[in-house]
């Protein structure tokens, strides 16, 4: 019969089984610290009506998305979570309470231009809450210890928030008439980290036409720096100048005065006054997470309020606030640069039972046992050389095999060898299972991801 | 602005906050339930190449598929999980270990009429252990008691497991000479639970064009019924004329023989002889498994073994054995008959915190401290009325409210409410944490569906 070349299409991760336990892992700790601040999951199809989909209309992703026909029906997959959303919470509206808050990790699809690193089928793994009309700003100020925690439980400690709040940078743009400029002015800053001040100084001038003494003015905004409270003294000199720059700035206070209540250490935290995250969307706070170890990957978690969630789709004043981690492209990364940690457990089960004898039972029942004490068990009964068993152990890299031959049925036992250490023992089930399992608890207990 | 109405497409299963929360506790138990029989996780992509994921071809299938262009490529969506494994295993056979044991939850899609109960968007739940060139027969044995272990998990003691072997089938009607007819003739037996036994014989001698004492010999097997050891009594009868049903014979007796030793209760199994399970793709061992108070649901669970799981991508002999559940529509049938269990926990946390002063520091802290200890906690900051933010505890469902005002902040205590019992304690965050874990734990040890 002529074969079908088996294949998976370029753009779309694909994992071996030890690398998607580690995946996994991944994602029940991001499901676990978004559940312990109230975030409840949600899940939402793949595929909505173009016309629901697209109602925002325009731009890239228009071009990027999955749209097809079938029947009648113009279909096509999402490319975010946030629209989902939007439409999740215009249509239920009515069953649902508010603040509302959910989490969502799934997969969008984007059909961009295909290259390494680039996926077209991605997770996304977010978290928003909802207000109904108003939002208080303690939801913003919040933010930061859900993504402390989330890179905490991953084993990272090296991390650093940067935190930025639209308020102040349109307030402050207000005041020195540069309102109209504010995007191009944004964009420019932007590059700040790429090609540093003096450029940017430059295409101030020379690109945005500004006065050199109105870029000076963004320029010496831009570099405020230092301790949280060192920044916010910095920001109080343009106190009174512009009603929108003072909202920002007492929301950006109770976002930093709040951080240590909420257990953020000061070193995971920094004010970012360069940080804009695009530009017709966010409305108050903005977020960034660098890995301090690895600032090429970029943000890794990122986010902010917006006042309008689902203005195509309802009138009602939907404010949120919410961040979002590209799970399938963080995970790419971290794997390539080799972070992830070879010590999580790796194997399909925490033993592999390997029966000697012809009748089965005893070591059926002992499987049996060894699963109701929590543990993965694995029964191994193929025909094979012990040589050829001991070989898949290794391959499978099973922390430990357990024998059951004549002797230890008769003596009412388990051999149990530890695969690394390569020790063998003789124990009643009960023991067999409490010794495999402190093991296995080390193992659940290491870090996704090495510093 | 004009406003698109927002709507979810037909087909397409949206759930509630509440009743996310009980499909996502199903997907957890049944993972727990697939990991401790040493089954690892996959993920596969839902979009595949159509020429992979057709490679079979033809029959209802390609009618009901997704299939569209994009670029120059021409894609698929997924519309069962074993196809997928099937070119997982192929394509990555050098790098996998045999048996390869894989769960995989993932959605699905079918583009079928829509119809109520019927959907276009579901999950599968699929196990399978896929053997190199052989797989032993224990695998088979085994599958009873993944599927008394899921059951049990949420919650169900009144199912059974039907178990027959397409080897004792085909045996049979070899040695009847049947053989050209098997298929008419299993596809008549298929009606006997919705027509009868003497409608069944009718159809084997008018529509099958039966000799009736043919039709007799098929009709006695099928009866064939009683304990497991009385229904291999009567099967030992027809030992010693075919080859094939010696081999099927020997094949159930494996099955029924480590019944007892992996734990399966004799209650919860029967050999049917009328199970067939289509026609063209399982080899040995065939279940189904029936809620008994539910026949009308039909099979919650069904699968089976089959010697070539990726004949259209590769020369190698691939035998293996699977089960599936429909859990999309499974939920969908618990849900419509009220057979979901209330007690499980619906709310998105186990407490709302509930500052009552204008310094928030103290409340902040306490929910960082109530979350240290494992809790899941709302901090309800909104500037309501008292009436209000109890009207939206109600509302979600929290078990727990817990105040924080001046006295609590004074005293070093929480204030905490249950909300069912209408009761209120001031406590230290430490034993207010224990108190509302225990009733936590309580809700999560609730069986997911009740009886």
């Amino acid at each position: 019969m002529a074969k079908v070349t088996p294949r998976t299409l370029s753009g779309f991760m694909e994992l071996l089984p030890g690398d998607q336990l580690k995946m996994e892992r991944m994602k029940d700790l991001l499901r676990e610290s978004f559940a312990s601040y109230g975030f409840t999951p949600l899940d939402t199809p793949v595929i909505e009506s173009a016309e629901v989909l697209l109602a925002k209309g325009g731009g890239e992703t228009e071009k990027q998305i999955y749209r097809f026909a079938k029947g009648d029906s113009d279909l096509a997959l999402r490319f975010d979570l946030t629209v989902p959303l939007a439409k999740y919470v215009a249509a239920h509206y009515a069953e649902l309470s508010f603040p509302f808050r959910r989490y969502q990790i799934g997969k969008v699809y984007r059909g961009e231009r295909a290259q390494r690193g680039r996926f077209r089928e991605f997770y996304q793994a977010d978290i928003d809450v909802i207000g109904d009309g108003k939002l208080d700003i303690l939801n913003e100020a919040e933010i930061p210890a859900v993504i402390c925690d989330i890179f905490r439980r991953l084993g990272v400690t090296r991390f650093q928030i940067r935190v930025n709040n639209r308020k102040l940078l349109n307030g402050f743009y207000a005041m020195n008439g540069m309102s109209e400029k504010a995007g191009e002015i944004m964009r420019a800053v932007d590059k700040l980290d790429k090609i540093g001040a003096e450029a940017v100084r430059q295409s101030l001038i020379n690109d945005v036409k500004m006065l050199p003494c109105k870029a000076e003015n963004v320029m010496d905004f831009m570099a405020i720096c230092g301790t949280n409270d060192e920044v916010l003294a910095a920001l109080e000199r343009y106190r009174g100048m512009d009603a929108t720059f003072d909202e920002g700035l007492d929301e950006l206070k109770c976002v930093v005065g709040n951080l240590a209540a909420f257990g953020v250490p000061e070193e995971n935290f920094a004010v970012d006054l360069t940080i804009a995250r695009g530009l017709d969307y966010y409305t108050g706070t903005v977020y960034e997470t660098l890995m301090l170890d690895h600032p090429e990957i970029g943000s890794v978690c990122s986010g902010g309020r917006y006042d309008n969630l689902a203005e195509f789709y309802t009138d009602r004043q939907l404010p949120g606030v919410g961040i979002s981690i590209g799970l399938t492209r963080f995970f790419y990364v971290l794997s390539e640069q080799g972070l992830l940690n070879d010590a999580l457990p790796a194997a399909p089960c925490d033993a592999l039972l390997l029966p000697m004898t012809e009748d089965l039972s005893y070591a059926v029942a002992a499987a049996a046992e060894l699963r109701r004490a929590g543990l993965r068990v694995q029964l191994y009964a193929e025909k094979k050389k012990f040589k050829a068993k001991m070989s898949y152990a290794d391959r499978i890299g099973v922390p430990f095999t357990v024998f059951v031959g004549e002797d230890e049925i008769r003596e009412n036992v388990l051999s149990v060898k530890d695969m690394r250490s390569g020790e063998q023992r003789k124990l009643p089930a009960g023991e067999a299972a409490a010794l495999i399992r402190a093991e296995v608890e080390k193992g659940l207990g290491a870090p996704v991801i090495k510093e």
